[in-house]
């Protein structure tokens, strides 16, 4: 699989959909107009900050296996990249992060109250968007998935500090973190296209492996960055107290006197963070780390086999090896 | 109208619909039923305080005007209940609140982190709730409800220190932060039951009217309550530069040399701020509030003069009576 990971290559990736896509980012910038000049400014804040913007091209490169206007799986676009930014600005607030993307956190900028109403009013018209698909299955599905990242966040919290959490509690909680969301927006660009339930499957399936990959590399990119690389502070889950893939291959290689006990059980201890930083950011634990996002990645890519050859499925398969590939 | 208060009082007024109150009541007590520990333990803790119950009793009580098996509108009844409760978690969260009806918040007790995800679950299941009535119409005003309850929220620390805060700023506020769900309810109930749009309209106007009055009286119990009654401080409103009706017609009738002005540019300024509950706490201010109150009271029965005669009319005349004669 492919290491490309500079914006480019998203672009290119995105080509099938790319001229629907900045329609999609327009309307969400234009949701900032017609608004009191408070609510104006805290828009504008988080809407002109453009991410790499997966999910949105998820939903319309789903919706390209059956002919269809398009409409709907625009709509759909907007919604999920309203609920990942609305997630993004409560994430913010409960981490206390000063900066994302080079820029101030809303948490950082307004306080903590501002952040999690502005949250809660991008959710809730993340889910006025979702309605306008007309869809009772897919707004459902949506609102599901809502609720599997917020309690895949509980459980994080719930999970600190327990240097003894599985590979299985671990893909349960990234599961419900991030693919939840990546599996709905590939079922719901496939049901609103009006594709028949053999291809719904194979894109919601398709869907959840890369978001399983995608959360994986993310976690290992957590350990691996410099601070200027990501925007926010190197191994920032290990700070919090959180146990990634990384940590959990290497507390399996090193049952006995590993650092992540006493550095749990002892917060602040300098040495022990050093030897755990050291521990997950050996060569073999990140290869390791990699292999099981490649795992998800051809799980991915299978699930693929039976649609039709088109430039749609051309950039689903690029996007599965530019996530397992990423760097960034 | 009169000025009964106690919770006998509405056990009465919902005696229509109250087995069905109770079933949904039992429902939302079983969410916390097959969770993880963490999060059996945070649903519990949050659903067993049971409050008033004056947003489900209207779902139900608004289902009575046409003939139906009542099961679409119980949902919304637990719906707009989870919404309620996902809005006060994050409200305490915010102002900082250590006790809501004489028990330890979720941020108190657990933390603002926690506080906050479990906030965005219950909002998201809330979510769930609404779609199984299966009304696209229900589903998105519900959204629209929520949004403009946030936003409601947002305006109002927007508004903070600004003692020059007009009547019709004031009420444009608390319609989006109250009465714009009470609207949605008393619609969605309407709805659910297949009644007419002549019914639903005007169920959906009583609900709104009922709503203000609701706010209104609210907020005049917020500088009238002692801490015991209310489970919270006296003035918190004021405290936090909020300003409200009786506030309000302080400034108008003290335009001035009032103490409004030096209390929010001097922030603890003890003077200022006795002044300020004592003009705020007399008489014929509190009386010109509930004036206000009982406006909206009016409103709402005239918009039940066209719906047939029944035990839930009856029910839905004496909760005005109720909202704008309460005392606590």
């Amino acid at each position: 699989m492919g290491t490309e990971h500079s914006p480019e290559v998203l672009d290119r990736i995105y080509e099938p959909v790319r001229e629907r896509l900045d329609k999609v980012g327009d309307d969400l910038s234009a949701l900032s107009r017609n608004q009191s000049p408070f609510l104006a400014e805290l828009l504008g804040h988080v809407l002109e900050n453009k991410g790499k913007r997966i999910r949105p091209a998820l939903a319309l490169l789903a919706s390209n296996f059956h002919p269809n206007d398009g409409r709907k799986a625009e709509i759909m676009a907007a919604a999920v990249e309203l609920l990942h930014i609305a997630s993004l600005i409560h994430d913010d607030t409960v981490d206390n992060s000063e900066v994302r993307r080079g820029r101030p956190t809303v948490n950082s900028r307004w306080g903590r109250d501002t952040a999690v109403l502005l949250g809660d009013y991008v959710f809730a018209t993340s889910a006025i968007y979702v309605c306008d698909t007309g869809s009772i299955r897919v707004i459902r599905q949506f609102s599901k998935a809502a609720m599997e990242l917020s309690s895949g966040e509980l459980e994080e919290i719930a999970a600190v500090n327990n240097w003894n959490e599985t590979r299985e509690e671990y893909l349960e909680r990234i599961y419900r973190k991030t693919a939840s969301l990546f599996c709905n927006v590939g079922e719901a660009g496939a049901v609103l296209s009006g594709a028949s339930e053999d291809i719904v499957q194979s894109l919601t399936w398709y869907s959840r492996n890369l978001g399983m990959a995608f959360q994986i590399v993310d976690d290992i990119l957590d350990i691996q960055a410099t601070s200027e690389e990501m925007g926010k502070p190197v191994g920032s889950d290990l700070a919090r107290g959180i146990m990634t893939l990384p940590a959990i291959i290497a507390v399996e290689r090193h049952p006995k006197n590993n650092p992540f006990f006493s550095l749990f059980q002892d917060d602040g201890d300098e040495e022990s963070q050093s030897r755990a930083v050291d521990l997950m950011q050996d060569s073999s634990v990140i290869r390791e780390s990699y292999e099981v996002a490649e795992q998800y990645g051809r799980k991915a890519l299978d699930c693929l086999s039976g649609l039709t050859q088109s430039p749609s499925r051309d950039s689903m398969e690029d996007l599965v090896a530019y996530v397992v590939g990423r760097r960034s």
